[in-house]
């Protein structure tokens, strides 16, 4: 793994950084393809939403992208991510008005999913883990993950690829690692991210696509009997890609025209 | 500032730990008085019950008394964090089912609040921020602490002591850094914390002191009209000991006998 702290080749960080003692910053995970970022201002754009929401002053743009190309140009296929805290402080939740944040680049090697998570889909493991409700930090891609954390360590079968993640008022929100979509009658759907969850880079390209193929989009509350009743049901994000959902709680799902078309078009974005 | 890192005199961590990536961890904050740590089996018993709820392997208790011995010994006064982290592991969430914790000991000055706090009372902020209910995380002195952070920021005004935090469902629950108790016709109540809130050290302290001095005690849900009606109003913690709240949202409460009996009881605990 090659990291970058700051723009210096190091792989350690202060203890009194704040994003140790409190979670106190935001991360990106970044496709690298060919030595390049593809949906690299997608991701700036979210970083920089993350920083208003926490009042972090997000590093400059250009420097970002420098120090990224270090890292990542040499790579056919790699992954990068770039974790941003509120660097170090005094002992104490309080932060100075001007606090320097700490940038940290990590390049590393690209996960070897099975090709069939792609083509013939995936089974998902409906997570026992319910998402809390907090609106300040939903949709952002902050560093508190300690419910990832829980949630993923649900199974170790490893014929399950993702796990399914409602809130604590049965509201399906989102996988682990992933988005979650629905076809319904046609129309896209997608859980509503303003409580719960974090709005994937890949998620922002897939409802943009449908709407450039005239395929109905919907950004809604989803219950369990929605997946349940639905057409097709797919997971993404920006390294994954989209995998179709095919066995939920037993219950078997084709793979449908629209995960389809939609795996065709972000494929695009990725040569 | 003294910092041990798995026994170790250093001061950086690889940004490869989970404590960094994800908050996968656990601290204790814990006063220092005359060389020695006078809570030091309560914090330990209740590091362990978060070792339990995040599946964490707790160091052995007899290594982490060495080595905090090792740097506190020499300190008439001073504050002693320990953060525990699940240690560096492969991308993802997903963690090894044996997984090395990285034990973190930082030795840092006693932050020298005014007098006047302790003796005629603080002025506190009611937050606008509202605590998130997570059963799986309540109660526990975990590392995901954006919503402190975030919290704590809201008033930059040093007459201002401590803010207090509701849930989102209205419910009083804690300070930003303290638990809340409340008097109530010679009853001591302090909130439930099974949905949101850590179950400070101090507050089981205060229970336990409370009860045989003959005080009946409840733990109960808490709202604000209830705060408002108290007779005494205090917050606590482990460090800054009993704080009597005199002024929340500009009303004025007397520092009243039950206050000053518990002050007396648990500064036995700190000489």
């Amino acid at each position: 793994m090659s990291i970058l702290i700051n723009g210096q080749a190091e792989s350690a960080i202060a203890v009194t950084d704040r994003g140790l003692q409190y979670g106190d910053g935001l991360f990106e995970t970044i496709a690298v393809i060919n030595g390049q970022c593809p949906l690299w201002d997608r991701h700036i754009r979210r970083l920089k939403q993350g920083c208003d929401r926490l009042s972090l002053t997000c590093p400059d743009e250009y420097l970002l992208l420098e120090e990224a190309t270090k890292l990542v140009s040499n790579n056919r296929q790699a992954v990068l991510k770039i974790i941003i805290t509120r660097g170090t402080g005094e002992r104490g939740y309080a932060y100075p008005l001007k606090s320097h944040t700490t940038r940290i680049m990590m390049c590393s090697a690209w996960p070897e999913f099975p090709v069939e998570n792609t083509q013939t889909g995936i089974k998902v493991h409906l997570c026992a883990t319910r998402l809390a409700q907090q609106p300040l930090l939903a949709g952002i891609k902050h560093l508190n993950r300690l419910e990832q954390v829980l949630a993923r360590n649900e199974w170790q079968d490893k014929t399950i690829a993702e796990g399914i993640l409602l809130d604590q008022d049965d509201n399906v929100i989102e996988g682990t690692v992933s988005n979650l979509f629905l076809v319904n009658n046609g129309r896209l759907q997608t859980p509503d991210l303003s409580l719960s969850g974090v709005a994937g880079v890949m998620r922002d390209l897939i409802l943009e696509q449908a709407s450039g193929l005239g395929i109905k989009t919907e950004i809604r509350k989803i219950r369990l009997e929605d997946v349940h009743r639905a057409d097709e049901v797919f997971v993404c994000n920006s390294v994954i890609g989209i995998w179709p959902v095919v066995d939920i709680q037993n219950q078997l799902i084709n793979v449908g025209d629209v995960t389809r078309e939609l795996q065709r078009a972000v494929s695009c974005f990725y040569v």
